[in-house]
């Protein structure tokens, strides 16, 4: 698949999943996990209300069929119907009339972007309440409104979606992505769309590490499934949060926990060397489902990967991020930084020298010039020299690639050409 | 007390301090003791000359009464009565007539400052001389010169004060002013009301840490303090030298030997985070008793705290370092950051997180806001969530602001709220 | 020997040995070898063809008598006894009648440089070929050539030079510069030259460790060497590569694969306080022999001390790296560097200060002023108290120069005192 055939695909996905009320339980997220298992097998599992989650307890299941505010001519000024925003998501249910003046305790709206409407939850305090755009709030008059939230509130199921890709080890590296947002296409249907493509792609490929993917709602999903999985999470070797990765920022990543985990430096390599803008960031506890795969008890090597991080474009948690706002180009450029993570971190081993002392002789092996006396050695060359001078069995290829400053490629093809010719051995 | 008001009571104090002739030993040392006794109880110590410490010896005690030269008019042209920094500090006894030619040879001048009456010493090589301004050397004409220093230097003692402030811990923290020098405002008489104040303020606080004052003559004070109180010295576990803290610079901290010492770390954050000028240096080992309690046999975490550096402002040890040139805000600023690094001290506990798998429900315990969505973090939700993820028993709340990048007081508030609701245990 | 002098004594046996065409084997290295003898008693030793070095085989001994290019009139186009550039050195060979077109499949030219003669080897693959300007190459005109190389490939032996001068101390300072190269003065006559004075300078000195000096060609005769005495390896305590020390260009240090080893951080420390710009470079597996010396199975503290560095010089394996290419005063601040990081390493031992407790009096020792509250303390008295401050046994001088900020010439001094003094003694 082509570069801009997978964005434009991750775009089509993204579109059709858009409409859909999502929420952290209820219907809206079985809907699109059905959605996702036409493209990977995804397994579902459902983890009744009550159960308890750490210091946490599953709530009730939230759904929901229609909402609305209609004027005294009945006609609905604000309407559910046509965006999954219009309603406080965990609204409990309402039926009553009111003036404007109560109704207006229970709207929220963004003065600041007067169009847009924001995107607000209540999951752990039983509230109503509707979103609407700030000329919208402004344009209603006095009178007595008529509201109607036709949800419900009761035990039932959180779900979350899983695909576990077995490798050549039980280690394995986590893919994780939060599927709990309503109509918000950057943040996160990108990251679902990502982790689809993705989980496709490693589906087809020998992996030597396992690989998980976890399509989850936010917080409360990370905290179940590792309460639900506590003795799996030693295999946890690498991973990372998916999320907003289609607007048209720079790549950024945002390190674990640990800081300089192999998965840490593996993104920042794939970066260096993409030859585009991005940024790095330190670990911080707030943000997405990393603060929970880092918290002290866990500290898994989990970061981040994004485009424009959560909370720095204006468009973030309202209705302005749209299908507009992703661009398939930036989409699929997430996609192909991903994939180059995974295969570093596949190709990312440790060598020893057959022979330690003074370099072999690559001359006689065709593996180096054969005139002497050039003024510059050739790329390929100086990382097969920098491959034996670092291979100790102490130093893995990215660890020579970071020191050699040369691109893991190219230290990888250097590898593979010595252990053609037995000058390389796996380190024990 | 308001700030202002401390600041204008040290001033006070010091002017009241000023005119004493003080020295290393003396009735001058033991005069300015009896003032300080008036605003803290300190205990007075009394060491005979001749004492072993280390490789020193306590010197003979010196007195002075009177010191002049007169003309041939018998005018007191150079006058101890003026200023007690005429008299070179520890001159022995005199009694003679002189042409002006040997007299200059005792005398002492700032050529580049003529105007300034230097401070000059001979504590442990046996002279006697004057120090004068330079235009008052130029006006000396030919001629003889009666020239009287009415001084003793006999067996006595050295003297210092001590005061200390027992706390929840044998653990102590160590505040050292030398006590010494004569007329001269900022160095040291600031640094010597700077800890008397200090010492009132913590007597009527409750202290986890016990505090040691020590008022004492510079270099020798040090040394004899260490000789007899070795056993003593291992309970010291923060420790700052006080000096030259009135003048209008920016406030200097000279970190310890150790250079990463809780305590060089503390008033970094303080001096950081007080929105104002600041500069911090690695320790040298010229300058003040940091560099007897930083010997390598001892190597204390103790730094000194300071406005402008000894020898970096050019009224440095001179008349011009008089009552005009300290400040009642830099007096009081001063303290206030003595104030802040000892709250810093005290409550820089190290905890371990409750729940250290997954964040712990903030929101159901009124922590959390319980509206979701919202574009930015509060401070003090990202101030406590900073707290439970690196709670892990290792790190203590200034690592939890250095890392977070947020102020110590604004984490340590966190930590408050999180050990009221049973989320944090202090680490064993 | 004045400074002047020793820089045109070095140029004028480079200019003596710059005829002569050199090569990894043969009489051209015996011959140089000879000439060196008579400044230093250089052993020789000769390792037979076949010998297995580690995964080398040392070839067969290359000579060479002649050889030309004669055109239709039988004049010679090209001409060996102009230059001993004008062969690809090793080359096999040769007596034949050939086109122009034939011909140029085996000649070398700088097309960038068209008036220079580049310098091109065949070692371990079996050609012929010539090397000439390309203005040369170019005026060739149509017509048959008799292309003659009067050379022979043949079992015989490995030439390299030795000197080994006993210290007080088995351990050892290596010093090795490649002496294959033929009529190329910098690369690598200057480090030759700059070797041979280095040793006879030494000879000359008390010596605490031992010094071993090698004249050996390139990659082989290290990797000869090292094959030959691996025992010997374990006394190499620090050691330097010596190349390109005679252009214009500013003092280079390449560190050795460990980065921080004492002889980096001496080099480092002469070239800081050199007041001379200079470049410190950090290792990298291509370059000349401290590619064998640091191989993973050695890894020995060897750097690569030059000016301008291999392939960064225009000049750099061309005709116009000659005689008027190394400067007698480059080569004469080589030299002196070299002399100043030899002296360094012999110097920089590691003290305990007898009075750990406190500082010492230095003052009746006569180590201090007696007059006290100057301004400035003297650089002398600063650096006694850094090395009596620093020295518990753990830090070398060295150590105590880099965090002093101060030149290790001071420290040495101030060491001096303070042991005459009997205030500090070597730790254990």
């Amino acid at each position: 698949m082509t570069s801009e055939h997978i964005g434009h695909e991750m775009q089509r996905l993204i579109a059709e999943l858009y409409p859909i009320c999502r929420s952290i339980t209820g219907n809206g997220f079985r809907e699109t996990l059905k959605i996702l298992r036409r493209h990977v097998p995804l397994e579902m599992h459902e983890v009744p209300s009550g159960t308890q989650v750490f210091d946490w307890t599953v709530p009730k299941e939230w759904n929901i069929r229609d909402a609305y505010v209609k004027n005294s001519k009945g006609e609905r000024v604000i309407d559910f119907q046509k965006s999954s925003l219009h309603v406080l998501n965990y609204s409990i249910p309402v039926k009553a009339k009111m003036s404007l003046s109560e109704l207006k305790t229970h709207l929220f709206s963004l003065p600041e972007h007067p169009d847009w409407v924001p995107y607000r939850t209540s999951y752990y305090a039983e509230r109503w309440g509707f979103c609407v755009s700030h000329n919208q709030l402004l344009s209603l008059s006095d009178g007595e409104y008529e509201v109607c939230i036709d949800s419900t509130l009761q035990d039932g199921h959180l779900t979350y979606g899983e695909l576990y890709l077995p490798g050549q080890s039980r280690d394995e590296i986590l893919f994780s992505c939060h599927t709990c947002h309503p109509s918000l296409a950057n943040d996160n249907l990108s990251g679902v769309a990502l982790a689809t493509f993705l989980a496709k792609h490693l589906s087809g490929v020998t992996r030597r590490f396992s690989c998980r993917f976890l399509f989850i709602p936010g917080t409360i999903g990370s905290i179940t499934w590792l309460s639900r999985n506590e003795s799996k999470v030693v295999n946890i070797k690498h991973g990372l949060v998916i999320t907003c990765v289609g607007d048209a920022g720079p790549s950024t990543y945002k390190k674990s926990r640990r800081g300089n985990a192999e998965i840490d430096r593996a993104v920042a390599h794939v970066l260096k060397h993409s030859g585009q803008p991005f940024e790095i960031l330190d670990f911080s506890p707030y943000g997405y489902d990393e603060r929970q795969y880092c918290s002290p008890g866990f500290d898994l090597p989990v970061g981040c990967f994004m485009r424009t991080p959560n909370g720095c474009y204006l468009e973030y948690h309202s209705s302005a991020d749209n299908l507009e706002f992703v661009k398939p180009a930036s989409l699929a450029d997430s996609f192909a930084k991903c994939v180059a993570v995974h295969d570093l971190l596949e190709r990312n081993k440790t060598y020893t020298s057959v022979n330690p002392k003074c370099e072999p002789q690559l001359g006689r092996r065709g593996l180096y010039q054969t005139i002497g006396g050039q003024r510059d050695v050739r790329q390929f060359e100086l990382a097969m020299l920098w491959v034996l001078n670092l291979s100790d069995g102490s130093r893995s290829l990215l660890d020579i690639a970071e020191r050699a400053g040369l691109a893991f490629g190219l230290i990888n093809q250097a590898a593979d050409a010595l252990l053609t010719h037995g000058l390389l051995k796996e380190a024990a």
